[in-house]
């Protein structure tokens, strides 16, 4: 690597580990450190753990961090990088894990949303670099989101904007765990699509699905799901399409309202791809209004499976 | 008025009616005009009314316009004052109204989508002088919008946000003009909620409405509907509750989206008042994520019927 090149930590804070890498400006990881998180064990053991992973991806390197990123669950208050009520972190409540991580390293620290830090990595290294307004929208266990207005991450009040998972479609839709009915996250999310599947297949016994999970509809899958369709099981098919559709509604009520035509699209469910990504854009194009109907444009995330260290990291470039 | 006042035109082009006033700093309206639009014989003859209602409104006063702002329907592009294909005056394409009224009149135009405009009249003269960032409603014919984030209007990519009646709450939901299905303005428009209430009465012969349209249901509108209910029409009272939840569900959305929980409401439908206002933040509390519940706040909107004009003139001040 070039001496000049600047070189950040990325920290991906997941409930069950911590990614952690070292990655260049131009957004390669150079190595990378994997921990626990031991979340249940509380948030001074978590810090420790993230600290631990640090200095173990550090050692015995001659390098000179530019900052340190973080992606962390909840609410982030970037200023002071304090960390609000994280799902899945059992006993923080207020942590400036920001702080406490800039006093220990001497380094500047940048925390945000992981959400929020996915769609930076895709603005900073990614499938954004060449628009200047996006939603990034990760489809995985959750249905999360960012929002890219003219090259800045759109935060509303208080840090807890872009949470398109909960935009709701039906009212008489599916129960959503955040309480509410009909969210896109009770359609799209891979537990609530998985659930639905398990349920529904029963309706289909000739569906190719069957025979991929050997009769165990435990092992129903996004992954199995799109098997089945590559060898042109017509149930398999439709959920992918359906799915498209379910998304295409949430985005067209968002892109009205946003202004924005292109939507990113990341996560485990999003290897569906291109039926999945047609089905998006052709209900997105029959439901939007005229301005936008032309402009549409459904683009596959680039970021994949780093995801989480590049967004992260992409955080001390965005906020240079 | 003190001599130092700044004093503005505010213009409010609509499909009939031209609606003119000279505003003071305070948003006071000192003396108003009004011309027919006669969209019907194209640009050239609108132009030539906005003049006329400009020289009319000027003549014989001996002030010093500090600028023009002009609210117009359609998609507006600030830079050069254009107005693109509005609805409801034929022949508009691209019409650089802002320029041509400059040359004109010699002072600075800003030229503004008229629901942006009513959102930065909130901001600057009315409700929303208090908030950092809110959502304007107007339920009027349609169902119009514009989002405030840290006092600046969000414009989107071409000046298009803020179609908050286009956010789609049920797919099954009644078609919408725009050509979707389910949108918010397809529940709660001025004309949709007439005719929903027009073939709905027929169900509930014992509602006082009956009584106040003399049997006519031409003659239902918000005004018999709100009537009713002031009377103690169970009915009426039902209609407003349902209007309150379909609303508060799309807002629901928005408000998770944006992080933004303030909504200010205006229009005629809301009249409503305080029954509509509840309905929305009980259905906003039950449906929003954790974080927000405690701030959702709906508001009534100030500028009422001067709403057109005085959103135009606060333009000139607001891009000051």
């Amino acid at each position: 690597m070039a001496k000049t090149e600047k070189l950040v930590l990325g920290v991906d804070l997941g409930g069950t580990n911590i990614k952690i890498g070292i990655v260049s400006q131009e957004g390669k990881i150079l190595t990378k450190n994997d921990v626990k998180t031991e979340a249940h064990l509380g948030p001074k053991t978590v810090i420790k753990n993230i600290e631990k992973g640090i200095n173990e991806i550090l050692k015995n390197k001659k390098i000179k961090l530019s900052g340190i990123g973080i992606g962390a669950p909840g609410i982030v208050s970037t200023k002071k990088g304090i960390v609000q009520n994280p799902p899945n972190l059992p006993g923080w409540d207020e942590i400036p894990l920001g702080a406490i991580l800039k006093k220990k390293f001497g380094v500047k620290v940048n925390v945000e949303n992981d959400a929020n830090a996915a769609a930076i990595g895709e603005l900073i290294f990614g499938a954004g670099k060449k628009y200047s307004s996006f939603v990034m929208v990760t489809l995985g266990t959750g249905v999360g989101g960012g929002i890219i207005y003219n090259r800045k991450l759109y935060r509303g009040e208080i840090g807890g904007a872009g949470e398109i998972g909960h935009i709701s479609i039906n009212p008489n839709g599916p129960r959503c765990n955040c309480g509410s009915t009909g969210c896109i996250e009770a359609y799209a999310g891979n537990h609530y699509l998985k659930e639905f599947v398990k349920k529904d297949l029963k309706n289909h016994p000739s569906s190719k699905i069957w025979e991929l999970v050997n009769n165990d509809l435990e092992k129903v899958s996004p992954r199995m799901i799109q098997m089945a369709a590559e060898l042109g099981d017509v149930y398999a098919k439709e959920i992918i399409l359906d799915l498209g559709v379910n998304l295409g509604i949430a985005f067209s009520s968002l892109s009205n309202v946003l202004d924005i035509s292109t939507f990113i699209i990341g996560g485990g469910v999003a290897g569906f791809g291109k039926p999945l990504f047609t089905s998006i854009k052709t209900t997105m194009i029959s439901r939007v209004l005229t301005p936008l109907k032309n402009r549409i444009n459904i683009v596959p995330a680039k970021l994949k499976n780093e995801a989480g260290i590049l967004g992260a990291s992409s955080l001390v470039f965005y906020n240079t």
